[in-house]
């Protein structure tokens, strides 16, 4: 078998986890598998070498920034390399322009576009683990690029799917994917699989065990993923295409304590109104995330969305200047305290009771609601930021999800 | 005109003092110049890095040490384009892939075999300040190689002959090369030119202001050095081929303290005795340096040579070992508090009074001289340690090197 494993920083951030994981890796190795390895920069060394090139150039250019912080992930694959080198086992370390990893132009923030597997094979075959840069790649200009957050779990899969890996491990510090966060619902239990669809909806609603862009693209290229913790050896959640049998109605109960309501009342009932209020916002680079548009009173109408509390008052500003201006509204009403409750689950779309079902749960707790937007596999209210634990528990218990 | 300047790890140790390597470096970029900075890894994070993998591996492979230790020039490069961008100039660091700097295939102490040129050529026209990881290359396994001790000096040489520079400066912590150690003959002056030769004869005799390497490289690809300070404006020392007019007997006086004298008594008098001791030497990596051979008594001969005090105890070891078995000598002297001075100039080759006027500078100071070992352009006592400074005081004075 052909596994690829990924390791987050804190997997690595120290001799003693390094060698952690060098052994786990080497247990894989000694069954007779092929095994790659995926890492982070160390601990918080992409923070620290942010820091020292903030301070020599606030403004520094993403080209540098990305020379810069590569390092990072060199540094840990190196160390890693010399640690199953330490236990015995024969390793190879590899950067962005030894894989080659092609990227997109774009610094920062750039897409893989091709992997070269030559020489990972050939390494494989010379019976040597392969230890492997995540987050970097170069692009046509033989520039190093990085791929922005969650870029290294974007490498593992990208690297499994063009390696034809048989597994592809992402290990973190939780140990697999739960029906809802255990720090907020006491009875919360890990799921044994989860379908790609309701992953990508779990990762954005803020429990992002994985990040956006490697589910996308596990989806794409059929990569079966595992999430593991890299503490203990459980079993961990297996993130794939179909999750057959005991299919559930419901998966998870994912709860964003970092959120703002803001109401735009009043706006005149014409063509090109959301157009223009969304597209001030984006041009602001907010992200807007649950949006709802209700008829308003004297052929006027009312838009509401969320965004993230961080950009709530830059948000405000936005409407404001705009509101009194193009977009003629009567009012702005914000509401900072709240936060969203979502459940999510792939068995939702061909089963139009379960949104009910949510809101008879948050109606037994005398939890008001303040806003509803559902997708084909998720339903997201809004409540008070004082009532979310209370309505996420509620919730998780009336679809029997810690059973 | 195309300019190459070198800093060592020194110069960019903090943000201040980037800064003001990155303000020397525009200095001559406004007078129109292209130009080309070569650079260390910041102050002592080369040996930082050695330490991390020392603690993971004390026995890691090469090929990994070099992985590792790349990175430290990587970061200063992309921290010194972000200084130069924050003054308002616009440059681009380059490693060792991007350039590409083709090293042969050893790891930890590799050779230069080619540079491309094109891309710094092509960043150069586009008038950027093009900032270069010294000590690093890559092989042809596309694996980073390190070129050992001096790298970045050897980098910097081997530039400026790739891209036919106008100059190679040397920005190092003394303003250029001296007569003598100022820290030992207090009226030592700084030179204004020296050759090649000397200067490669200098550093071999412990007053290394540049590795030997670089200058054998500057040598032999006519590249003229001129070795200045990073913390002030002073003119320095230019390596050259010729060194023409005011060329004098003696350049300087080097002094090494760091010696210890192992004379091997009363060895066979026959084919292979001096070959088999220095081979045994060699195989156990010591460097031996003056060596002496002289007859002995009863049909014997006597070596005696000179080696790093460092070196000293394992070398004694070893002869004793040999000596007693298939070397057959009589009896082994050491002696460690010893020191070498030496004169260097290329106007001893048509002079042949030069050494004498030496020995007489001791004599008449009565000191004792251990051990004379010459070669065209220089000649070298070993002597007391306890004598050494007065020595070299005294010999500086002698040839009135001061003035």
């Amino acid at each position: 078998m052909l596994i690829v494993k990924k390791f987050g920083g804190t997997s690595v951030a120290n001799k003693e986890r390094i060698f952690n994981v060098a052994k786990r890796c080497i247990e894989d190795y000694k069954k007779g598998h092929q095994v790659v390895v995926v890492l982070s920069a160390m601990g918080k060394q992409t923070d620290v070498l942010l820091d020292m090139a903030k301070d020599i150039n606030p403004k520094a250019s993403k080209r540098e920034l990305d020379m810069l912080l590569t390092t990072g992930e060199q540094t840990s694959v190196a160390l890693m390399a010399m640690a199953m080198d330490a236990l015995g086992v024969p390793a190879v370390s590899l950067n962005a322009f030894q894989v080659a990893m092609h990227t997109t132009s774009v610094y920062g923030n750039s897409r893989l576009k091709r992997i070269d597997t030559e020489r990972i094979h050939a390494e494989l075959e010379n019976r040597k683990i392969v230890v492997i840069t995540g987050f970097q790649g170069i692009n046509k200009f033989d520039d190093y690029t990085t791929l922005g957050r969650g870029g290294s779990d974007t490498t593992a899969v990208a690297l499994a799917a063009a390696l034809h890996a048989d597994a592809c491990e992402i290990y973190t510090d939780v140990d697999g994917v739960y029906t809802a966060d255990p720090r907020v619902v006491k009875n919360a239990r890990k799921l044994s699989a989860i379908t790609y669809d309701e992953m990508l909806d779990l990762a954005t609603l803020g429990a992002g065990v994985l990040h956006n862009r490697s589910v996308e693209m596990a989806k794409k290229y059929g990569v079966q993923l595992v999430v593991r913790s890299s503490l203990n050896n459980s079993e961990g959640t297996v993130v794939k295409e179909e999750v057959k049998m005991e299919k559930m109605l419901v998966s998870g109960v994912a709860v964003d304590k970092n959120v703002a309501r803001i109401a735009v009342i009043g706006l005149q009932d014409q063509p090109g109104v959301a157009f223009k209020l969304f597209n001030h916002l984006a041009n602001h680079n907010i992200n807007v995330d649950v949006i709802l548009q209700s008829v308003g009173r004297d052929g006027t109408k009312d838009i509401t969305f969320s965004v993230t509390a961080d950009d709530c008052d830059e948000a405000v500003e936005i409407v404001k200047r705009h509101g009194e201006g193009s977009l003629k509204c009567q009012s702005i009403d914000v509401e900072k305290n709240v936060a969203k409750v979502s459940i999510v689950g792939a068995g939702m779309m061909t089963n139009p009771g379960v949104a009910a079902k949510m809101f008879e749960a948050l109606y037994d707790e005398n939890i008001n609601i303040k806003l509803i937007a559902t997708s084909e596999i998720r339903v997201t209210v809004i409540v008070d930021l004082k009532d979310v634990e209370r309505a996420a528990n509620a919730v998780h218990e009336k679809f029997q999800l810690g059973e």
